[in-house]
C-alpha cells in the first residue's frame, strides 16, 4: 500500500508521461497525408504479379512464357528456371520462384512485370504450365507417419529437424508426480488458421537504380534482418541495398519475415532496371500471407488436494505448412508459457514440427500464445471444476508472483497477476460459477508474456539518434518500426517527459532503413520498451549537456536544474530561468560552440536460451486476466459476447488511450480468432478468400470491453514501462469458452467455436 | 627542404587522400539517376508563375486579378494585397510581393498556381496593373548625389547604412606615406553583372502538407539558415519547416539567400494546400536570379624604390540594387584581399553600398574577390612597370608569407604564393615583358581567400553522424551541401582514410536538413575544410571505438593497430587480424553491445571580425597566381587567350582530379568573366536574356588550362587540406587584362574587355 502510495506521487509529477495524448502520427493518418507502400508512384514504374501453383503437391513438367511475352506492355516474365536466386527461409528450405517441385498452392512458378497491372494480370494468365500432380499430405498428424507423401524428398522425412522440448526433470519422475497427484486433467485442444488482416495488405515496391543499387519500400517489421535477408537471397551485398518503409497499415506479425513476394519483385526490377511494385489484393492476402500457427496440443496437468500445481505436460504439433517460416517457432512461446503462466515447478514441453502442403505459416500477434493459452486457461478451469475450486481463486493460487524464477529460467522481476485476476473477477461481477444469469457465463483468461525485449537474435538492442535543432525542436532517429501501434508516441512522450518540452517538439524519423541505427525489428511487444529505453538514454545524454550550459548560464548547478514546460530553472530560485530553445542557441553559437546531437543503443540486459531453453529471456515479463461474460442463444448456440474485462500488468502505462487501444483491438481480434476467423481449407487451398467469406469480427460483434492497468512500475523499463501490445489478443479465447462452458456446460476444445459445435456430439 | 621531403614521405602512405578517385556523385548523375528539383513531381502537385514589374521605378495604381481568375485550370493568383508576409532580405528591406511601390523590373508583384505551366503562364499574363511610373537612378554614383530619386523614400537617401570601412593608420599619416613614396599609382576599375548560369536555375517545390508542415525542396546552398528565413518571413514556427535539397545542379553562389520565389511559393502552397513547383527557365534565372555584385574601385598604391609595398587605399562603391542581398558584403571580402593579398603596412579601405532601380545582386564565386583583384593585380602590374621592376619579382618581393599577420588581425599559417608565382612564371614560359611573341602578351594575377572558413555566422561549424552498419558500410549524415563541387567526395575519402576502408563502402547522406546535423552552408570555399574537419572527427571517434574492440580481440594494444585495405592488425605481427566489417558485427552482436554511431561538431577556431573589421576570418588562407598567354588580333582586336597556368597553395589535395576540375571551372568562368559574359541593362533591364545573347565560354573559347598544386599541408585542415571551390576564377581578369597589356599597350580597366576598348580612347 505504501508503495502503491509512493507510485501515484511519483506518478502526479510527471506531465507527459501517462498522459492520453494523441499519436504523433495521427493527424498525418486521419488527413490522408500518410503514405503506404501502395502509395507510391515512382517515375517509370512496372507492375508486378505473380503465377502461383494450381496445386498444392505437384511436378512442373513444362513452363511456356511465349504468350506471356506478347502480351503488350509487358516488361519482363520471370521463371525460377531463368532467374537464380538462393534459397530462402529460416531453414532455407524455399527457392522465391519454385522448379521441378511444388509443394503448396501458394507456390510461386513465375512472374510478370508489365506497364498496368491490368497487363500483368492477363500476362500471367497467358503462361501456360504442365503440372504433374502428386498426392498430397495435408494434416500434420497424418504427415507423421512413415508411408505419407513426403513434402521435401530429400530430408527423407516430413517432421522437421527443430527441436523445442523442454523437461524441468526426468520423465519417471515426471509420471510418479501425476500418479500420486490428487487430481489430473487431460486433453487435446486443436487451434486453426487465421489470417492477420491488416489494413494495408503485404506489398513491395522495389527499385534496381542505375546505380546498382536495390531500393526496396516494404511494410516489413523487421526492416535490418530484412536486409540482410535479401541480400542472401539475391546474393547481393547488403550494403547495396536500401531498406525504406513507408507507413506501415498494421502488420500483426505478418511482416516479420522476407517473403517469396520480396526476391521476385526485386528480380523483376533487376530484370527490367526500372521500379517494379507488387502488391497483394485482399484475396491475395487472405490466400497468400502468412497465416497464424495452427496447433494440436495435447495437455495434462496435476494438481494436489488444494489446488497447488505439482506438474505440467504439454505436446503439441505444429503444422508448419510446405516451408518453415516464423510460425513453427510459436513452440517457443507456448513452452514459456507452459513452464511461465503459473507457478508450477516441474514442466514437460515438446513440440514437434511438420511439414504438410499446406500454406506455410507466419507468427501472428501473440506468437503461440493465444493457442496455448487456449489450451491452458481451460484446463485451469476443468482443474478448478475437478478439485471444486473456485476458478479465479485456483489462479491467484497458482499465479507467479514477483521476484520469482520460472522452471526455464526467466527472471520474474514485476508482477501482479493476482491483483489483476482479483480486478477482473470483481469487474466483470463474478460471483462463482452458475451464476451470471439465465443461458449466460463468465469465464477467465489469464496470461504470461514477454515485455521486456525478447532475445531472439543475437542483438535484442535499438539504436537511437537524438538532435536538437536551434529552435528546440527534437528530432529522435530510432532504429524502431511503428507498426500502428503508437510506439512512435510513447518513444516521444518518453523524450518529451526527460526533456521537460511539449510532445508537439519532437519528431520521430524512422522510415529509412539506410538512415536510422539498427534494430532487430517490432515483434513480442518490444519497440516501447527497448526502444523507449533507447531513447531515453539518448534524452538523458542531451540532458547532460544541456544542464551542463545551462547550469554555466544560471549561475547554479546541474543538481538543482528542473527540465519543465519548455524551460530549465533552478529549483531553489525558479527566477534563474532559460528557455529550453534558448539554451540550445547558447550551446551551439558561441566559440567552440555544438550542437546537441546525441546516440544511445539500448540492448536489454537478457540472455539467449541455450540448448535446454534456459535462459531469462526478456528483462521483464507482462500478466494479466480477462473475464468474459457471454450469452449462448439455446436454440440456435449463436454465442454473443456481452463484456470483455482486460486487466493489465504491463507496468508503467505510458499512453493510457493508446494502450487501451492495443487492448481493445486485441480483445477484438482474440474475439474473431474465437468465434469467426477461420480460413477454410481443402487440399491446401484456401476457400473462404474474400471478406465475405472469411468472417472479421465488425463494431456489431464487438462488446463492452473495459481496459484496466495495474501500474507497477518496472525498474528496467523507461519510466517503468512493459510491453502491451500483443497480450489483449492473448486470453481471450479461453476466458470465452470458459465462459461459454460456464453457460452451456459444453467445453469446446477446437477453434473456432461454431455453433454446430456447441451442439451435443 | 626537408619538410617537403617529410611531407612527401606522409603523401605516400595514403591510400585514398591524394587520389584522383571518381566523385561519389558522379554515377548517378552520368546514368540520370540524380534528381534534381526540376524533377520532382509529387501528387497533386500545381505549377506556379510570379508576375513581375514591367517597370523598374513606379507605383502600383491598380490591380486586377478578376481576369486571371478565369483562366481553366489557375487555382491561386496573389498579391501582396491579399497575402501578408514579412519583409525579407539581409536588412528586411523587400516584401516578397510588392504593394505600392516599385524599385525593380524583376519587383514581384503577383504569382499565380494552376494545374499546368501554361494556364499559370496565361492567368499570369491575363492580371491587369495600372501603374505609375517614376524617375529612376541607374548610375550608383549618381544615385549618391542630393537630388537624386529615392529608391527607397523611407530611408531618405539612396546609400546604405551599411558600414565597411578599415583603416590602419590615420588619414594625415597615411596621406604623409603616399606623399613620401618613390612610386604611387592609381586608378578607378569598374566591373560589370555577370550571371552565375549554373546549369541547374533557380526553382523551388514547396508543400504545406495536411499536418501543417511545410516542406521545401530548394536547391539553396544554406538550408539551416534557409529555413530561419523562410520562417521569419512567412510567420511560420521555424520548427514546422523542412528543407529538403533535391541534387544540386550548380550555385556559385546564386543560392546563398532567400529569394522572393521561395516565399512565394511557400504562400501558394499554404493558399491552395498543394504542391507549387515554381522553376525559373533560363530567361527568367539570366534576368532574376542575382547577378554578381557590380563595382566602381578607386585605388592607389604607393611603393619606395626598391619596389616595396608602403600603402594602399581602395574606395569601392557598390551598386545594391533595388535591395540589399548579399552581394554588397563581397566589400568585405575586398577588403580583405585590399589588406591580405600582399605584405602591407598601411591600408585604408571604403566601401559604399547604393541602392538604385538596377537588378538586386548577389554574391558569386570569390565573393567580391574577382573584382577587386581585377583592380589590384592590375595596379601591381602598373607599379612594376613605374618601378622599371619585373612584375613576377616585384609580387615576390612583396608577397605574404606563412605565420604572418594581416592589418586587419588575419593569422597567415601556411602560405606558398612565392612560390606559386615562381611556377606560374616557369610553366608560362615568362622571360619579361614584351617577349611573348608578335601581337601575343603574358600577364599575371596573384590571389588570396578565406581557405579554413569564414565566420560571417555565430557558428562556421558543421556536425556529422557517422554510422557503421553490420557489413561494414558507413553512412556519413553530414550538414554540408556538395553543390556539385565534389566536397561529398572529399568528406568520403576523409572517412575512409581514417577508417582504412574502401570509398565504395562511404554512404554520404545530406539531402533532408531534417535529418542531418547543422551547417552553416556551402560558400567561401569551406566545405571540404570544415565538414572534412566534421567528419574527420566523427570517424576519429568511430575508430576510438573500433581500435579498443579490436585491441581485446586481437590481444594486443591501440596503439599498435593498423587500419588500412578494410583490415584492422597488429603491426608487429600482421597475423593478428580481423576483417573490418567482421569488428563492427563482434561489437554489435554480443550482450552489451551496441551499433556503432558517433556523432561530430566542428566549428574553426576562428574569430567573427568586430567593428573595426579586425579578426581572424578564417582558420586558414589559400594563395595562388595564374598566369595568361594571350594573343590579341592586331586588326579586329580579338583577344584569344591561348593557355593559362593556375597554381595554387590549397594544402593537401584531397582529391586532384576533382581539384583541377574545380580550377579548370574556375578559370573558364574566369575568362568569361573578362571577356565574353555580361549582362546589358538598359533603365534596370536586362537586354540580353537569353544564352543567344549572353555570351558563356564554351570549349571553343577556353585554351590549354594548366593546374598546379603546391601542396603544403595545413596544420588545421583535414589532412592539411585548404580550400579551393572559388579561387580558379579569381585573379583571372586580372591576368588576361595585364597580357593584353603586355601584347597591346593597351590597360583596360573596365570589363569585360570588348574588343571596342582596345580600340583608342
Amino acid at each position: 500500500m505504501l508503495a502503491k502510495l509512493a507510485v501515484l506521487a511519483y506518478a502526479e509529477k510527471y506531465r507527459v508521461i501517462g498522459k492520453s495524448l494523441p499519436k504523433v502520427d495521427g493527424n498525418a493518418k486521419i488527413r490522408g497525408a500518410a503514405r503506404y507502400v501502395d502509395d507510391l508512384e515512382l517515375p517509370n514504374m512496372l507492375y508486378g504479379k505473380i503465377l502461383r501453383s494450381r496445386y498444392a503437391h505437384a511436378r512442373i513438367v513444362r513452363i511456356n512464357t511465349e504468350k506471356a511475352w506478347k502480351v503488350p506492355g509487358v516488361r519482363a516474365v520471370i521463371t525460377g528456371y531463368d532467374t537464380k536466386m538462393n534459397n530462402m527461409g529460416i531453414l532455407q528450405d524455399q527457392p522465391p520462384l519454385k522448379t521441378g517441385k511444388i509443394r503448396s498452392v501458394r507456390d510461386e512458378v513465375a512472374a510478370v512485370a508489365a506497364e498496368t497491372p491490368e497487363a500483368a494480370e492477363e500476362a500471367v494468365e497467358a503462361i501456360e504450365i504442365e503440372y504433374e500432380p502428386l498426392e498430397g499430405v495435408f494434416d500434420p498428424e497424418e504427415a507423421m507417419k512413415p508411408d505419407a507423401p513426403l513434402v521435401h524428398e530429400e530430408y527423407g522425412s516430413n517432421v522437421v529437424d527443430l527441436k523445442m522440448n523442454f523437461t524441468s526433470m526426468d520423465r519417471d519422475s515426471f509420471e510418479q508426480v501425476f500418479e500420486k497427484a490428487a487430481a489430473v486433467v487431460s486433453d487435446r485442444y486443436q487451434v486453426h488458421y487465421m489470417n492477420a488482416s491488416p489494413l494495408g495488405t503485404m506489398g513491395v515496391v522495389a527499385h534496381f537504380n542505375e546505380t546498382g543499387e536495390l531500393v526496396v519500400y516494404t511494410n516489413t517489421q523487421a526492416p535490418f534482418l530484412y536486409r540482410h535477408e535479401l541480400a542472401k537471397i539475391m546474393g547481393f551485398n547488403p550494403a547495396k541495398i536500401r531498406v525504406i518503409q513507408p507507413e506501415i497499415g498494421g502488420a500483426f506479425g505478418r511482416g516479420m519475415d522476407v517473403y517469396p513476394i520480396d526476391p521476385i519483385t526485386a528480380a523483376l526490377s533487376i530484370r527490367t532496371r526500372r521500379p517494379v511494385k507488387l502488391i497483394f489484393s485482399r484475396e491475395e492476402e487472405l490466400q497468400y500471407a502468412p497465416p497464424r500457427q495452427p496447433a494440436v496440443v495435447y495437455m495434462r496437468t496435476a494438481a494436489d488436494r488444494g489446488g497447488r500445481l505439482l506438474a505440467r505436460e504439454a505436446r503439441v504439433v505444429l503444422d508448419a505448412g510446405a516451408y518453415v517460416s516464423w510460425g513453427p517457432f510459436d513452440g517457443r512461446v507456448m513452452m514459456a508459457t507452459v513452464s511461465g503462466l503459473y507457478d508450477v515447478p516441474h514442466v514437460l514441453f515438446d513440440a514437434k514440427v511438420v511439414y504438410t502442403n499446406n500454406p506455410y505459416t507466419g507468427t501472428q500477434r501473440g506468437a503461440g500464445n493465444p493457442q496455448i493459452t487456449f489450451a491452458i486457461e481451460q484446463q485451469m478451469d476443468a482443474l478448478a471444476e475437478e478439485l471444486g475450486m473456485d476458478p479465479v481463486e485456483l489462479r491467484i493460487l497458482n499465479a507467479n508472483k514477483p521476484n520469482s524464477t520460472t522452471p526455464q529460467g526467466m527472471k520474474i522481476t514485476t508482477c501482479e497477476l493476482r491483483e489483476c485476476l482479483r480486478k477482473a473477477a470483481e469487474l466483470i461481477g463474478w460471483r462463482g460459477r452458475g451464476m451470471a444469469g439465465p443461458n449466460r457465463g463468465i469465464g477467465f483468461g489469464a496470461f504470461f508474456h514477454v515485455g521486456g525485449g525478447a532475445r531472439v537474435y543475437r542483438s535484442d538492442g535499438c539504436g537511437t539518434i537524438l538532435s536538437i535543432d536551434d529552435f528546440g525542436l527534437v528530432t529522435v532517429i530510432t532504429g524502431s518500426t511503428d507498426l500502428g501501434t503508437g510506439s512512435d508516441t510513447a518513444i516521444a512522450q518518453i523524450v518529451a517527459e526527460e526533456l521537460g518540452i511539449d510532445i508537439t517538439n519532437i519528431r520521430i524519423v524512422n522510415d529509412d532503413a539506410s538512415i536510422r541505427p539498427w534494430d532487430v525489428g517490432t515483434h513480442a511487444s518490444r519497440a516501447t520498451f527497448v526502444a523507449g529505453n533507447s531513447a531515453l538514454l539518448a534524452a538523458r545524454k542531451a540532458k547532460e549537456i544541456l544542464a551542463k550550459a545551462a547550469a554555466q548560464e544560471l549561475d547554479t548547478t546541474v543538481d538543482k536544474l528542473v527540465f519543465e514546460k519548455g524551460v530549465v530553472y533552478d529549483r531553489d530560485a525558479p527566477s534563474k530561468r532559460i528557455e529550453f530553445d534558448r539554451l540550445v542557441r547558447r550551446i551551439h553559437f558561441r566559440q567552440g560552440g555544438s550542437n546537441v546531437v546525441v546516440t544511445a543503443y539500448y540492448d536489454p540486459p537478457t540472455e539467449m536460451q541455450d540448448e535446454r531453453w534456459m535462459g531469462n529471456l526478456s528483462a521483464a515479463y507482462v500478466f494479466g486476466a480477462q473475464a468474459a461474460l457471454v450469452e449462448v442463444d439455446p436454440e440456435t448456440k449463436w454465442v454473443k459476447v456481452l463484456k470483455v474485462v482486460s486487466v493489465h500488468d504491463s507496468g508503467r502505462i505510458i499512453n493510457p488511450a493508446a494502450a487501451e487501444g492495443q487492448v481493445h483491438g486485441g480483445v477484438v481480434m482474440g474475439i474473431g480468432y474465437t468465434l469467426y476467423e477461420e480460413l477454410v481449407l481443402e487440399q491446401g487451398r484456401v476457400l473462404n478468400a474474400s471478406l465475405m467469406d472469411y468472417l472479421l469480427p465488425t463494431s456489431a460483434e464487438t462488446p463492452e470491453i473495459k481496459a484496466v492497468f495495474i501500474e507497477t512500475p518496472d525498474p528496467a523499463g523507461p519510466f517503468g514501462a512493459k510491453g502491451i501490445g500483443e497480450t489483449g489478443c492473448i486470453p481471450t479465447a479461453a476466458a470465452i469458452a470458459n465462459a461459454i462452458y460456464d453457460a452451456t456446460g459444453k467445453r469446446v476444445k477446437q477453434l473456432p467455436v461454431k455453433p454446430e459445435r456447441l451442439f451435443s456430439d
